[in-house]
């Protein structure tokens, strides 16, 4: 059955293509996918499969059920855009302004519609249940995962999968690794609260621009010496604004950054750090500060045993030129909240288009769409190994 | 013959007052004061007290050669306005939107104009020569002083006197000090150059809000350890802007600020040290920067026996209460060159306003015009001294 | 044949706890192991056991030809001790007034002998070659390690095994990673050469503290900027000694720290970033500065398979409770060298005695004796998985 | 009389250059001036002066009333030496081993004894009252003065006058200022307490290196930011010690420094500034610190008056070649106290001696005895031009 699969999403190629770009023509940003979630819907509704729609938002829930007993597994794909204009000069551009399918989501949805329609005709035959989930807003904090499992999207679920089409990742090829694969990343953002006055008469003034390098410098001094060396994490002051004029001593300076780390112990201590310095670099200037703390998404942290069935099974599906444990990267993905509720592991499919090499988030992204289904395949097989070994 | 000066001063007070206001509501910015120097030209045209125009600018030079023998002394007054929008309640309100006498040079231009036509009478008795320098542009540098000099405003002139009506200063009192007076007012602009990257991969970048951090600190250290500590001088950093997202490291950080020294050996020595500076930061990242180093006035020196004149002399003239030695202060003017040429003094003549609490340069700034007849009395006075004791 | 082995080493456990407290009573000093590797000789010699003695200095590399074909393949024990008072209240308490063997090399020493009598009796069953490695100072860089190996032990040597009795695990069972194990240990020293004087007069002087302290802030930049956040290293400034009198200013600062790394790049990368580091803080002074920089042993980077087989087989030898794949450990061995010319892997064998948490290195340090035949017995099992495997 | 007085004073030139040999011979430490005390009790004991010994420890304090009505004024003298050894090559080198009047504390005793006697027979025409103090321990902090003014040394007293045989002032020239003359000189000690560690495991540590490091950093902001750039402070760290081991975190840092201001309120700020700043600093790490802060002399701040006497009338002294007005010096004195109870100035008197450069304070240190007759008619004219103007 399984190898019929495969053959069955191969023959849905020109489909899937057509399906990703229909949806790149017509992206529509975080939380706001109304026709993208629509157009999902009816395919699951030619397809008869049951499904619910508005699931913590525009969030989809298709299920398979399986003529065999077995496990529940869901497999993601998420569906939102980005606001960038597309400057790509393909046919299948975008035709929303300033609105773009620049992290490859179209791919993913096309993906999964495929998947779902090549194993329906072996219902019977499938041991336990797929459910298929269409999530919003990966790309915008809170994100839309976390509301989605709120209403309910992992209830009975045994296990989760999900792949991200990635374009630094050679065509054909499988990237993970066991533990932490994608870091966690926060915001914050503080403002000093001096006191301004004339250049020339510093000792009347508390010179926010001052205290505002002396808490950059104080930052470094997190990784260096508070956090464990052999934990990671960044902090990064990504913007310094303060002062209007040369020759007055600013009152306000306004710094904002983010943290990234692959643990909640290392997160909490930068937090906590980050506070104590703030407070420390103004205590001299008998200065203010307010420090305005994000928590982004949480780290994804792949389960091992799945994590393996991507390593070890998942590459010797057809197609695939090999599965490979890297380092983590430093971006983030709310495909995190699943793995903190269910077992399960994200990778990312090879799909670096060939002579294009532009990253996830430029205007000129595009992926080979040759991935799409050695996406599909690998998230089916997945789901076989997980069956099998359960 | 002084006191009957004294006395057509005082007559002349109700002219001082209305020639200050017509200014007041005509106000021109610096190196566009057309009209108030025709204003100044008609003056001196109308009392048949010889002038030249467009000394150096639209300078005025007018001659009064008294009848006795003596010395050549310079008494100046500045005319120019500034970019301010007045928000005074009052008759004699600026008339040019955005622009303003805030800082009372209309007082000075009235005080030296009443100030000619009432010595002019006494021209025969007179010793020595008066040369009344109507100076424009004092307000931005490089100032109207120099290109005057360079014209030969200064040609056989043996000393100058100028004074400035001062708002901080109390009504009726004089202030003023032997050497240092008025601080040299200099500005930098430095650009650090990294290489700006994803703020969580810092080690592929030169991350110019830490390098630029660095450099405000380590400015600090001029002061402290590399300038003499009896000598004075400030650096200020008035602007701090980098960055444009938070999860970015900058890869440009700008800096502006100001310096200030009342000595060029300190002034030079600072400059080399911001240049140090700046290539001591850049280094450890490979970093570029540029910096941009803008001489202001010099500082403003006083002679000691011209300055003793005011301290000594000026005191006593009828309605003055007072002359104080003060502790220099650190803002700037370019009387700073007169001074640098011949001997000379500059001092504030209190004119502060009671009840009325406005700092110059404040859109609702005024002066007590009463100072005015105070002013020309004093610098009068101290081109009687100085006859006298030369 | 394996199983009368794990006997034969089990009968031996009264010898072995002699010769270790033998030796714990007469340590020596790394480089000064003459009577140690006497001790050692003659074991070998009463067994009839080819040897070789003086290999890179105190060095003996004994060689155990079995009967079948095979690899060859080395077992290390280290036996040099420390420059520690014993305070320990035993019977083998050391006997050398300062000398310790505070670290468990002669619990190694005494496996290894116990090891080489126990195999000897089946020698012609005995698949390849065992060498047995015992080496001098590897306490003291640059180590006994590398002069062993110049002078030809791992000649012939197809790979190469070596434990740690070690306080921190557990009793019985093994710690071990494949790659990094334990970390590169550099040395590094800098002066700081400034100017010194009169501590009213700082302008006349280049402050050797203030210019050492703005070092080490800067170098936590390293950690924080430079390197890449997925890689580990530390830096640690130990000493910084500077000035004689509170009220003059010192001409020279002394600053000396160590490296960690895991990784050459790493390791240079740091190197480099120190020296431009510490000529950026000099150049605003014109100070001078020396840096001696010493690299220390390589890091322990295990291979993979050989790690494997510690982590999947021994944990299966007799007596072993458990082997688990641990973070790795910032502190050095010089293990490291082996492991760069050989296929091999460094492990710990848990020897922590119940009741005693004294570390390493302590004066009250002490281990569980029976985690030496343990030690035995995973080494030869080591041995024989990878006959069995290549 | 007076001019009649310079003579006699020139009389006992040999006089003075004796006892001043004789005091070299014989030189004490600060507070064990036994026989220094009773040498200059004898001569008053022999001239039939009224005298006090013991005032405020070995403190004298003798009493000429002249017979004519008029102010009393107290001239004084300081009579200690230093732990320091001789090592010029002279025939009244000093007798005692490592103790040395390395500053002239013998010639102004000289200087002031042979006044006592020159003056004696023109008591009755002497308008006032002359007190001779002869005080004991200027050189170690709290010092002599404070003690002798709470033991009554200037009870009835108008007016005092102090001066120093300076080799850094040229022969025959007098020095002093209005206002601040010689700096306020404090000492501080600070002790960061963090907490020790592994060298690579900085995150179980407070790392008081880089706590130390950070504080010697921001004490640069002090002078640069917070204290007004008109006004002059200096703090320096003179001392930093932390550490024993290059791959150990430090648990402790001392650092000791000093602080020397012209001026109790910046005095007061700077301190406050020091203990916020150390605060700050161990915030982030929860260090603790401890602060000992001792305040030396105060500074040195002459009256205007009396400063005036010395600049306008001491240079017309018979002998003096100019009187000048010079910057402040950074060093201190404790003819502070004097000056803070009474009107009052203290004045160099120029003491370089030809072809001979060494500072005071230096083993080679001594001065021209020809200034020692200078000082004594400078303090008898400063006596006579207060009783004149007063």
């Amino acid at each position: 059955m399984w190898e019929d699969i495969f053959q069955a999403i191969d023959g849905l190629y020109d489909e899937m293509v057509e399906n990703r770009r229909y949806l790149h023509q017509y992206p529509e940003l975080s939380f706001q996918e109304e026709q993208t979630a629509q157009f999902i819907a009816n395919h699951y509704e030619k397809l008869g499969i049951p499904y619910k729609t508005n699931v913590g938002g525009y969030g989809i829930v298709a299920t398979l059920k399986g003529g065999k007993p077995g496990h529940t597994i869901a497999l993601r794909a998420d569906f939102d855009a980005l606001p960038i204009q597309d400057e790509k000069d393909v046919p299948y551009k975008s035709k929303v302004p300033g609105v773009m399918h620049a992290c490859g989501h179209d791919g993913h949805t096309a993906t999964l519609l495929a998947l779902s329609k090549a194993v329906q005709p072996f219902q019977e035959q499938l041991p336990g249940t797929i459910v298929f989930l269409h999530q919003p807003a990966e790309e915008y904090a809170p994100g839309g995962a976390k509301p989605m499992i709120e209403a309910g999207a992992l209830d009975g679920v045994d296990a989760v999968f999900g792949t991200h089409l990635w374009s630094d990742t050679p065509f054909g090829v499988l990237h993970t690794t066991k533990g932490n694969f994608m870091a966690g990343a926060d915001r914050f953002e503080i403002t000093i609260k001096g006191k301004g006055g004339h250049g020339a008469i510093p000792h009347h003034t508390k010179d926010a621009i001052v205290i505002g390098s002396q808490l950059v410098s104080q930052l470094q001094q997190i990784i260096s010496r508070r956090i464990d060396p052999l934990k990671t994490a960044v902090v990064t002051v990504g913007i310094f604004e303060a002062g209007q004029a040369f020759n007055v001593i600013a009152d306000t300076a306004k710094l904002s950054g983010t943290v990234r780390t692959f643990d909640s112990d290392v997160q909490d201590q930068v937090i906590a750090e980050i506070e104590k310095i703030a407070e420390s670099v103004c205590l001299p200037y008998d200065a203010d500060f307010d420090l305005n703390y994000l928590k982004g998404y949480p780290p994804v942290v792949n389960h091992k045993k799945e994590a393996e069935i991507i390593l070890n099974d998942c590459k010797n599906v057809p197609g695939i030129l090999g599965a490979e444990e890297v380092e983590p990267t430093m971006t983030g993905e709310d495909f995190a909240y699943y793995l903190m509720e269910r077992p399960g592991a994200f990778y990312f499919t090879g799909a670096q288009k060939e002579g294009h090499h532009y990253p996830h988030h430029h205007p000129m992204f595009d992926f080979d769409e040759r991935a799409m289904p050695l996406a599909a395949k690998t998230l089916i097989q997945a789901y076989r190994s997980y069956q099998k070994q359960n």
